[in-house]
This record gives structure tokens, C-alpha cells and sequence, in this order.
């Protein structure tokens, strides 16, 4: 049986679904010679950790335990009463991380995994890289943050998975690292990579007023507390840049040309999360409803993008023809169309739904698997 | 430097466009601090060797030479005038592709490349992975044979794979294999799996009859040259059936339900090919044109899929929704819709030229990279 050892970093809903995923999946990869050993798992404030980290991980039982505490909204040093695992707290988390790391790391080897969504993971992760682990990342802020880090994270590139960090569980940077390891130059690159934006903008395109898709989308739970955290088109560009990233591009954020669908003097420092749904937005309904129709008029259609090409990495909203894989999007799903010699004129495309706690952590788990070959 | 020795089977067009992608290919490997050695490559006719199989593979301008050689229909044999290698004719290419198994296979590792078309190479394969040889095929043969012989093949999966055998370079088994190993249960797979049947369909489609449709898709090289060996539907059932294996499904394709586009009275045992395109099909158009005349009357385009739902795998033509990634399919690009718990309302769904010895040749480069943490 080959025993792949883990410590998972954040615990919110990708990380309890992953939980989740590894028991559901015990009979499933033992039938494949794997064993899934989850010595220790951690949020911002607390760090539970098997109590023989050589030897046996945290419990199924304690695993689901510790789900069910989280959902609860409740602490992990809530499981210290459970018994086999020793509890640590703020600020003693990333140093007793890395002792495991320095500690089993060589022997049985380690995956760190990071299902948080803080910048403050890049320094264990960094070290953790000198150590010899693995690393697997659903966290985009790691690999957005400078091309020093990232380049220090890829120093052993073949360690590192991070399909969930663009398109949740979508075969997105799977695929890719298959064109560039064939050698298969990319031209360019185009994307839907918000599952709210590609939401809202099918809904204008069907006539209906920004502020009320944009309301409406929040009701449904596909934005973040805060719409414009998706409307400034942040999140598409940190996502971009994983791309660019891979294809070669050393560029960092700031280098990208990003549209917001909202104004700086409608933003968080100036207006209210309420005073933006209820006033802000109905000033931005003209503007949109109009680029809506001038594309309609040439038979296009309106999508938040990403493009790269070459050097180029930009991220906004595109006039695109009705009949290509984007301009037919509906709903949240992402599309990717990748142009490359070997799909030059019609592109390789990977669509289907690219968010959600469920997706996400299944794209974690098969990278996981995927770095088998590294333990023994 | 990681070495990875590999021995090429069958350079027709996919065999001699990996060659060519894996010289120019060089420095981009080299700088991932990766080689691949190419110490033998053999048709059903000879073999050349490296003569010196455990420092040194097959140079660079020898391979471009080679794939001269077999471009101008040449035999390789013609090879031995060129110094760095020893040749070896039929009937003791296996035994020597055996005897270089044993000999380099636990000492360096060796992949095994089968980008023949041949069922003959399945007994060289069968005894590689007992010496411990990892394998990539493109040829889907080994794939689609007994049960016993794809367990056999499986016996160390890792070791294996194969992701030209459907789609071309499409990345249709990677992603299969991700979504078997996240534990995400497929509930049904739907797809256009032969560019030559659709472009026929989307063609029929437009009102053509299906007779100047394959006369014109001959023309064009989308078909094999007895367009039946299309139109009979068995390479869709091939490539169903090692999708359907891949989920778990023990059958065989003998228990799959293909259906042809032509009947048995005008098979090749009975009609000549001639026969066939200037007479038989004539025949044919009518009830195809009825077919797509009734669909379309319920708002439904035909198309020929491959569908495997739980132990259910059929070959042939459905009716589906017009707006449907299959509906909306045009030409001659595949498409593969999964549907999981993860994707159920929407499939997740992979799109592009499934076909081309450029696009096979590189799937197939990129599985051999994948393999690379198996070799030191």
C-alpha cells in the first residue's frame, strides 16, 4: 500500500469537502494500493495534528468530527477532548507546520495542501518546497503573488498541482501542461472564468438591467458578500495570471489590463456594499444595456474575458461572435478555448461549471492522487 | 538529467510526426531537465537499434533521416548504411524488442511507444509490463481486445497510458482518469468521437444527400479509404469500449450495440468500394434524409455518438437537441459531454480536432513526459 501523508491548510468549504471526499473514497483508492493519510489539518487559528505522525493519521471518525465542528462554525481546538491528536494555536501554526515538514518530509514524504484563501500561506509553502514536499492548491494567492514566489514554488515543478485554482475541478491546467509539454505552441488564449460574470452577462444579453441581474445573482448565492469582489474582475485576473504564468509569461498582477464593471467612486472605501446594490448599480444599467445593443447590432454578444496572447494578458469584457463556444455560454459555466498549432482554427474547449465547494475539492483530490508516483 | 529510453512501434504519420515533435522538442525538455532516448524504432517490417543501447539513443539527424526513409515509402532497413545502429528484419523484431526489455528495462527504465494500427504488437506489450516497462499507445487495438489482455495491461496502471487512443490529443482520458480518481461517479458519457462521422451528420444535416456527402468527406481525406470502415461505426465502438473500461465496465466489444450506416448487403464481402460510392450509397439517402427531416420536425438535429451509461454502451445515431454542445457540433470536431455528480445539470465537456497525426503524435509526447517521475 502506498501511503501518501497530507496536511490540509484551511478548512472552510473546500477543505471540508475534501475531508469529505478522501473518507468517502478510502474503498476506492486502497483498491488502487493508495492510502490517503491525513496527519494534520489547520484554519487561521488552530492546528490539530495526528498524535503519531510516523505511523497512523487523524481518524475517519475525528476527520468528519471536525467537519461537522467547522460547519458549526465552531473552533478545531474544540477536538483536543477527542483524543488522538495534539491541538496548537495562533501564532505557533506555520512553525509547528514546518517542523512535520522537516520531520516526516524526507522520510515518508508530505503533501501540503492549501485550501485556504490567504496570502499568509506562501511563507510555510515556500519552505515546504525546500523541504521536499509536495504541494497541491486550490489557494490562487500563491501563485499571484511575485515571480519571485512563484518561480521559488515551481523549483521543483513536477511537486506542485494547482488545477482548482482556475475553473475549479475543470481539466484546465492539466490540459495545458499537456500542450506544453508537447511541445504545442499556444497562440492565444480566451476564457470565461467567472462563473458570475458569465452569469450576468448572459442575463443583460437577454435584455435584463445590470443592477437587477447583479441583485438577483447575489440572492442566488453565485456572488461574493460583496458583488463588486467579482465585478472588478480581481479574481478572473489572478486566474489569468496562473495561465499566462504557465505558458511562460513572467508577469506579475499589475502588469495586467484589468476592466472593472463598477468605478472607483463606487468602491468599497467610498459606498457601502447597500448603498452600491441600491443606488450605485441602477447608474451603471445605461451604460451596459447600450454596449448590449451595439454588439447585438454587429451580431455579437458581450463576455467577461481573459485573453492572452503573447506578452499580452488582459481581462474584460469583449464583443464576441453569438456563434463561438464563448458568445453561446449561458448561465455560470466556464469556457476555455485554447488556439494552438494543433487547434488552430477551431480551439480546444474545456467548459462546464467552474466554482462550487464540491468541484473544487475534486479537482484537489486528483492532483493529489496524481503525485503518487512520488511516494513510495 | 532524467533519461527516459523509449522504443518507437509503427511509424506511419503519427510515428514520424513524434519522432519530428521529439527532436524539436529538445531544448524545451532539456530545459525541464528532461531527455528522451529514443534507442530503437521498428515497423512490421524491421527494427533499428542504438548500438549502444544503454549510453546512447538514436541521433538527432539519424531520426529525421529515418522519417525520410518512411515518408518516401523506403524500408528501414535502408538505415544500416548509416553507422550508429544495428538492424533487424522480420521474423525477430519482438523477440529483440523483448530482448532490449530485459536488458535496459530495470536497469533504466523503458517506455514502450505503440503508434502502430496493428493487434499483432498486443504479445510485445503484454510481456513489457512484466519486465517492468512503462507503455504509451495511441493504437487502440491492445486496448479493445479480450478483457484478459486490458487487465493484463493494467496490471501496473501507472505504468500505461494512452491518451491518443480517443480524440487524438484531446484530453479525454486524463480527464476521465482525474474525475475516476476524485471519486466523482460518472453518470453517463455522450459523444462524437469520429471526425469523419461528424462532419457527415452536420453535412446530412444542412439537407445534402448522405451519397455527395461521404463522396465529397473521401475527397477531402476525412475517410479511410474504404469510407465503410467509417461509416461501420467499429473505430466509434473501439474507442467507446476503452472509455467504458476506463469507468470500470468489464465488457467486451462484441457486447456493444453498434449501429452501421450502411447494411450488410453492401459490405465489403459483397460490393467493391467503387460499387459502394457510385451505387450503394444512393440507396442510402433517402432514409437518412427522412431520419434528419423527422428529427428536425421535433426541433432535433441527428447525430452518430457513442453513449455508455452504467453497463449500457452503444454506438450510433441519436437524436439530440439542436442546442446541445453535441447539437451545436459543426464539421468535423469532437466532442465529449461526462456528466457526474459534480457536473449533472451541465455536463463537463471537451471540445476540439480529435483527429490528425500532428494532434495524435502530440498526446501522445505529452503521456510520455507524464511518465517521467517513474524514471531516475
Amino acid at each position: 500500500m502506498k501511503i501518501i501523508p497530507l496536511i490540509l491548510m484551511g478548512c472552510g468549504g473546500v477543505g471540508r469537502q475534501l475531508l469529505q471526499r478522501i473518507v468517502s473514497c478510502r474503498s476506492l483508492h486502497s483498491s488502487q494500493g493508495l492510502c490517503l493519510r491525513v496527519v494534520g489539518v489547520g484554519d487561521s487559528k488552530s492546528l490539530v495534528v495526528s498524535d503519531d505522525l510516523l505511523r497512523k493519521g487523524l481518524g475517519d471518525s475525528f476527520l468528519l468530527e471536525l467537519c461537522r465542528v467547522k460547519s458549526a462554525g465552531e473552533s478545531l481546538s474544540k477536538l483536543c477532548d477527542f483524543g488522538e491528536c495534539r491541538t496548537f494555536v495562533h501564532p505557533e501554526l506555520q512553525g509547528r507546520i514546518l517542523e512535520i515538514a522537516s520531520q516526516i518530509g524526507k522520510i515518508t514524504g508530505l503533501v501540503i495542501v492549501d485550501c485556504s484563501a490567504s496570502s499568509d500561506t506562501i511563507v510555510v509553502l515556500r519552505k515546504a518546497v525546500d523541504m521536499g514536499c509536495c504541494i497541491v492548491m486550490a489557494n490562487k494567492k500563491p501563485l499571484t503573488s511575485t515571480m519571485e514566489d512563484f518561480k521559488k514554488l515551481f523549483m521543483y515543478p513536477r511537486r506542485i498541482r494547482h488545477e482548482s485554482t482556475v475553473g475549479a475541478g475543470l481539466p484546465v491546467i492539466a490540459s495545458l501542461n499537456r500542450i506544453v509539454s508537447s511541445g504545442d505552441p499556444v497562440d492565444h488564449i480566451i476564457g470565461s472564468l467567472s462563473g458570475t460574470l458569465g452569469y450576468v452577462m448572459s442575463e443583460v444579453e437577454d435584455g435584463k438591467p445590470l443592477s437587477q441581474v447583479v441583485r438577483a445573482a447575489k440572492v442566488l448565492g453565485y456572488t461574493e458578500p460583496d458583488p463588486r469582489d467579482d465585478l472588478g474582475g480581481m479574481d478572473v485576473a489572478r486566474k489569468a495570471l496562473i495561465l499566462a504564468r504557465i505558458l511562460g509569461n513572467q508577469i506579475n498582477l499589475d502588469s495586467i489590463q484589468i476592466e472593472s464593471l463598477y468605478p472607483k467612486e463606487m468602491g468599497p472605501d467610498v459606498m457601502t456594499v447597500e448603498d452600491f446594490l441600491d443606488r450605485g448599480l441602477l447608474l451603471l444599467d445605461k451604460d451596459i444595456q447600450d454596449r448590449v445593443e451595439k454588439a447585438a447590432s454587429n451580431g455579437n454578444v458581450l463576455r467577461y474575458v481573459c485573453v492572452i496572447e503573447g506578452s499580452r494578458c488582459e481581462v474584460g469584457i469583449q464583443e464576441l461572435p453569438k456563434n463561438s463556444p464563448l458568445g453561446r455560454l449561458r448561465g455560470s459555466d466556464n469556457v476555455l478555448e485554447i488556439y494552438t498549432r494543433c487547434y488552430s482554427d477551431q480551439p480546444l474547449v474545456i467548459q462546464g461549471a467552474g466554482a462550487g465547494n464540491d468541484t473544487t475539492a475534486a479537482g484537489v483530490l486528483a492532483d493529489i492522487v496524481d503525485l503518487q508516483d512520488l511516494f513510495s
